[in-house]
């Protein structure tokens, strides 16, 4: 074992690693440090530069000598990706800019609202001679569910609580399941999260399930991206073994997390009150989230794991800090996700009778074709030409990216996010 | 605080108990202690007499006055549900006589078999451009489920085992759950185990759900029984609050956890290989089995909390020893449990043209009457007439009792369970 001490000018932290593992894996243990690195630690984009203030370090390595300069070398910087520890170490990593500019407004649904858990407030019939339905009974033909599984720990409270509340309780419940049955009526408080895993950002969105309405939004780049750009760099790194593909699903559980207690607590809203939590995003990000082994989509015949809507208690997520059900969209394809599914159903380009067309571009983007009879699609990678995956320009959508550009009297014109010093 | 030191004859324990509880009730803390109390503590059989030998007690009370001789009061014996512990005690109860005589054969059911748990061995198509079908989906469609509920843990395997073992797994499945996937073929190891919880007795069989094959056979006195002898009495214990309710739980799903591991190991069977395990009892009996407050049951309209068929991972429950489903057969209303419900399917009498009788003599005793057209069904408090709960007389089939009597030239000629001298 090694320490690793390291700074990025607010804040120096330490943690001990076996000998052997990199640098940028080493810092990217230690939470909110973060190393950008778009090829996932390949030494193939050369974005992981640090530079190591103390301890014995390997030769430069060829891809070091590729993309560092000679004074770089001499001041030493090296690639972090290409350093293994073997030996503490202090290291200076940049503070990042995390100050990302992500777009998460929206029109808004106007459909039919179906949400997935619902409430209803009963007064349930009290039981008489003649009518002597279990509480259980009672219960679920008040709401007309039949076929559904309950937990132990509601057929353990049911008895006693509706006896308690006079026969005044309301059911929470998805088509399926019986989530829980609370005292009186607490129809009002009814929220969701919908959460959209972009290969580069995420977006978390506060919906009050009643009414449909949004209530909050929050963003911010996905936690993963530090270990590559793009799905396949991210599948690759899973494939290394050794706890990698855990700590892929780790790295986006935590975010989403917090997202949630960060909503949570924004809006006054008690936890307890939030019952689901729907997730969106490509199949290779939904395979990430749930820790399912995603290296046969990265392979010809490109197949998943799973492709089906996924129904999970927040209980079978290490420390989810909501006791919920974690849905998630269903998938059609390796390279044709639940947001893409998600954004036809919005769109409702599946119902018209004319043709559309909807363009998703993130770093994978997608085009879907057709109307109410058929619909076509085909993805590829699409963000990483804007945003220097793997290609030595470029970046994401942070502060000093260049965001709109023109020519006037032969003139280049550009402007950036946050108003810096243009980088990338 | 105050310390019990119990003695049966064969053994000393001691137990530490709050001040205030009954000397019956701090006994039947202790493992493998009891004290026959058919009433459930009330005072009105007067059967969980025991000999007090060191600690200052309150006064007799007239329950004890009762059931009690001057000559028992002298040497120290009092009824151990009347006395509260004020102080240290010493108390020698008799060493229960548990050598019980269980029927549990039968003739076996020759119907179709259609286990709750199956078990399927595939040889997966294998993927390639023209079958892009997910792990997951290739997997269900093999077996014809559709709209199950998968794990995460499941989810998670999945991946690595299908193509670790060439695509030759074994799916086990219910009609709703996806439950297991092994590698290679397991059909032919597929358990489960079937058990009867009587208000007295209780019988545990195990099965080869392949071949519905009974493989072994085990029975005992329902650890129950000192807490009363019938449901009316366990359900009142279970309303005095103060954890009761848990208490008779704890001792039943013990017990039937006990029966689960010693049936494993007997048969040498790996518990893995026990898929469910399936509960009958009487709608009482599977309300304390699965903690559920039956009060609702002791009075008009006679409201149970649940009557269907219950479906509850067995890691709901707390150290059970088995990694399984565990189902329970629906009950019709309180007194016309799942017991009744397993009678009638076993027997066939609902599918017969020409009418039957079926007649269940327990601890409780139902008829039922009837056809394919309709069934007919009423029950009673049966066994305490013949098993001494409430009155001076009788007990359960332990050895002593008697099992047969006839009259042999003016002669009464019986004779006894264990051929031991007559005692009841």
């Amino acid at each position: 074992m090694s320490t690793v001490k390291v700074s990025n000018g607010d804040r120096v932290s330490s943690i001990e690693v076996e000998d052997g593992v990199s640098l940028l894996e080493a810092v990217s243990k230690i939470k909110d440090m973060h190393i950008d690195a778009s090829c996932g630690g390949k030494g193939t984009c050369g974005k992981c530069k640090v530079r190591v203030l103390k301890g014995d370090l390997s030769e430069p390595s060829k891809s070091e000598i590729k993309y560092l300069s000679k004074e770089d070398l001499k001041n030493g910087y090296r690639l972090s990706c290409m350093v293994p520890v073997t030996g503490n170490i202090d290291v200076l990593v940049d503070s990042i800019n995390e100050k990302s500019q992500i777009l998460t407004s929206h029109k808004g649904f106007t459909g039919k609202l179906n949400p997935v858990v619902q409430k209803k407030h009963l007064h349930l019939p009290k039981p008489s001679l003649k009518d002597q339905r279990s509480d259980l009974t009672r219960l679920l033909e008040s709401i007309s569910l039949d076929a559904v599984t309950v937990s132990l720990s509601l057929g353990q409270k049911l008895p006693a609580l509706i006896r308690d509340t006079d026969y005044s309780v309301t059911a929470v419940f998805s088509s399926e399941q019986l989530l829980d049955v609370e005292p009186g009526n607490t129809e009002s408080l009814n929220y969701s999260i919908a959460v959209d895993i972009g290969t580069t950002t995420i977006a978390a969105y506060l919906l009050n399930s009643g009414t449909g309405e949004t209530l909050d939004t929050i963003s911010g780049l996905n936690s993963q991206k530090i270990f590559g750009a793009d799905v396949i760099s991210r599948i690759e790194y899973s494939m290394q073994g050794d706890g990698k593909l855990e700590l892929l699903q780790k790295k986006i559980v935590t975010q989403i997390s917090d997202l949630c207690i960060f909503l949570a607590e924004r809006n006054n809203i008690s936890r307890e009150n939030i019952y689901s939590v729907m997730i969106a995003g490509n199949t290779t990000m939904l395979h990430l989230f749930y820790g399912v082994d995603p290296s046969g989509i990265a392979v010809a015949p490109f197949i998943p794991g799973f492709l089906r809507s996924m129904n999970i208690p927040s209980s079978d997520f290490k420390n989810f800090p909501i006791n919920c059900i974690i849905y998630s969209i269903p998938s059609i394809s390796g390279y044709v996700g639940a947001d893409i599914v998600a954004g036809i159903l919005a769109t409702g380009i599946d119902e018209k009778e004319e043709l559309s067309l909807l363009i998703d571009i993130g770093t994978n983007g997608e085009i879907v074709f057709g109307n109410k009879d058929k619909l076509y699609c085909c993805s590829t990678a699409a963000g990483p030409a804007f945003e220097g995956a793997h290609i030595s320009c470029g970046l994401g959508g942070i502060s000093g990216a260049v965001d709109s550009a023109s020519i006037d009297n032969s003139l280049i014109k550009f402007s950036t996010i946050g108003d810096e010093k243009a980088i990338g």
